[in-house]
């Protein structure tokens, strides 16, 4: 455990006062901010980082992913989504091997520090895989291990619940804690309803949560009221799956009643506005959400839909689509935004130490380099972050205090054999002949 | 004028058969692209990009920007368009000096030579000191100098359309062919009908066209029915203004008679969808104009509305929001995209010979370095670059034959002196204590 201390940056607490702080400097020892403004006269830093032309803010945190879909990045454009799912994605995935796993998550994993993001919420198969690279990345993560509940012949790699259980056992809280685990049944419209009631008791039992996909398509809501009598949102909280914290990715179409049940159960709402955009889904009701305290994160959710793993582009795609679709420039202001992509996120992986900059806190911390044309002048740092920034504009990481991107470069993985490896069993999944063909006649 | 070769990079041709080429080299010698493929055995490069992981595609135009409010950038966030214009943007505009404009457009050159833009069209006051810019950057530009038509006393600046007359004389075709002028009467909400009438009839005799602003809200076209008894589009194509090479910003409300008007009269359409979202301005019909073969272009507006200078990302925002506005996520597929960002936007520009990459056509190349984590795999190089990359991972940007970026480096601006020149122009333009008060309330 190393001490840090950044000099001379402007920061954006998103303390209660939204408090913008100009030329001061950070203190971390070990996992922890100890001093902000000026440092202690005894500090004595491993490491100085210059903040000269920079805004530090806390870092980012992406509530909803499916990381090793990186390598379909690109592979299934602009189709209708049965055709993505169908005739792309589990053609793909078919073929899909454990090892491919590990390097998919390895790409994002790169990807993601370089885009300011320090955690993930994952949804995936072989998630062990994805634990690896967490550990190895220095980064945070709650994973969760995707089971349909529907046979196990049916499951991908052939794992059940109790394997999913397993799993939790084996690494919830690995990593000096920076690896958390929950139980991740697919879906209220694929589990089946005493599916999800086990993975809800099981999930408790284990002092874990759960994530899952929810409300995606009114087909699902109609379907849900038909088989269950209530919408997908009362059905799960009949269930008991609320009764455990819960990320709830999408619900998209959701009842002013759904809103108050996820707004009384406390269930994380993870909003993936560019994927909902490039599959024409429509929009979450998500000021209605946060009117009724709601909390909502924002998500990327894979690049097979998204195409990038992009926080900060969540953030101004949600309050952009909002503002329109409401007639209303006021709605969702950037500060707010930084806060549904900090502390939010935060609070839904289960880091609630995260997702500000005060002494005490988590040193969960990145610096944007504005010493860039697209970032000046600098009348509001905020507004430039959600509206003008690049993600890349991020040069460095700090993951509970250590450094995971400096100057721009990863310190903990192995960048270039990653992209490699990455790329070349992404190409193989798919067949490269048919990559061939494509890109050749688009 | 020197010789160029880049050698073995991907590449987007933008052809009529959408080719998209592998490891070729690219030929340049003067203006023009001489060889694609192999480069000639005789030819002599006086510099050699190395493109591997590399990819080219023509250059973005920007078809329509206000390139010195980017000192306004972040300065009237999160407001109703009226109180964004009247007590932020005029307010600041009242302050702005001939000095300021030259700053201001040199700020904007900088930002959009670092996303791939080689030419813009201009729209603003003062607008000698914006072909200064553009003649010491190296950029290309089709420049209109704003007049509202309704006495000399309520221009900004002065200006007559004498005085904005005198500009075309002095400035069009200058810098070897880069910088075209056109007529710039604000739009028809503000200019009378006989001062438009008498703008196209001057346009026409310079041999320029217009620039201007039309149908940017419901109210604008009802206000038009009631004086004029007709549509803002019908109105301006009555008065002539068609009748002369025509970019029309945002067309936001247009009826099936418009598009009509629009596709016969060949009137480019200014796409700024970033800026209609942020101000709560409703969608373009964008698949009905590009259905009737309008010529529809993508703009950024200016930075005090649209916060970047980004044509990239208009593009993606423009499809991304097509697709779901009309439930249908095959429209606007990326290659069309990217030939809104270039040749659509090179025709607006009058620089017809742009646009596309191969042998006979005019040098204006970027190459986006693929070599990182979300530009990867390269399953499909235009879905990459319209719906993962940043514009920043541009890193090479030539126009009319002549490096403008150089691995990332500004080759024509010191940008350095423009960044601390331009902000402190803008501080004092909003008042720096304003500024202090804003940057730590917000």
């Amino acid at each position: 455990m190393s001490r840090i201390l950044i000099q001379h940056t402007d920061a954006l607490t998103l303390d209660e006062q939204n408090r913008v702080l100009k030329n001061v400097n950070i203190a971390i020892d070990g996992r922890t901010i100890v001093a902000m403004g000026d440092a202690p006269r005894d500090f004595v830093a491993d490491e100085i980082i210059d903040g000269r032309n920079h805004v530090a803010l806390p870092a980012f945190f992406n509530a909803h992913t499916h990381a090793p879909m990186s390598l379909q990045r690109g592979w299934a454009e602009d189709l209708p989504f049965d055709r993505w799912l169908n005739e792309r994605i589990w053609v793909a995935e078919s073929a899909l091997t454990e090892e491919d796993v590990y390097w998919g998550a390895a790409l994002a994993a790169c990807e993601m520090i370089r885009h300011g993001i320090v955690a993930f919420a994952d949804h995936y198969f072989w998630m062990n895989q994805v634990a690896r690279v967490v550990e190895e990345s220095g980064m945070k993560a709650s994973l969760a291990w995707c089971v349909f509940g529907i046979g196990a012949d049916k499951e991908v790699g052939g794992a059940s619940l109790e394997h999913t259980e397993e799993f939790v056992r084996q690494w919830h809280n690995a990593g000096d804690g920076r690896i958390k685990t929950t139980l991740g049944p697919h879906s209220p419209y694929i589990c089946p309803p005493e599916f999800l009631r086990r993975a809800a008791n099981d999930a408790a039992k284990l002092g874990v949560g759960i994530h899952l996909h929810v409300a995606e398509s009114q087909e699902q809501v109609e379907r849900s009221l038909r088989e269950h009598g209530k919408t997908p949102v009362a059905h799960l909280a009949s269930l008991g799956v609320f009764d455990v914290p819960t990320i709830a990715a999408h619900c998209l179409y959701v009842s002013d009643d759904d809103l108050t049940i996820l707004a009384d159960k406390r269930v994380t709402v993870a909003h993936c506005p560019k994927t909902y955009l490039k599959l024409a889904m429509g929009n979450a009701r998500v000021p209605a959400m946060l009117a009724r305290g709601v909390n909502v994160a924002l998500g990327t959710d894979g690049a097979a839909s998204n195409n990038s793993l992009d926080v900060l582009e969540s953030a101004r795609i949600a309050t952009l689509w909002q503002k329109n679709e409401h007639c209303d420039p006021e709605l969702m202001p950037s500060m707010q935004m930084l806060k549904l992509a900090t502390q939010n996120g935060a609070h839904a992986l289960g880091f609630d130490e995260s997702g500000v900059l005060r002494v005490g806190a988590r040193a969960d911390i990145i610096l944007f380099n504005f010493d860039k044309p697209h970032l000046l002048p600098r009348h509001d740092l905020a507004a430039n972050i959600v509206h003008s920034a690049h993600a890349s504009d991020v040069d460095y990481v700090i993951a509970d205090g250590r450094v995971l991107l400096r100057k721009g470069e990863l310190t903990t993985l192995d960048e270039e054999k990653i992209l490699r490896e990455a790329e070349r069993r992404a190409f193989r999944l798919v067949g490269s002949e048919m990559w061939q063909v494509r890109a050749y006649n688009d």
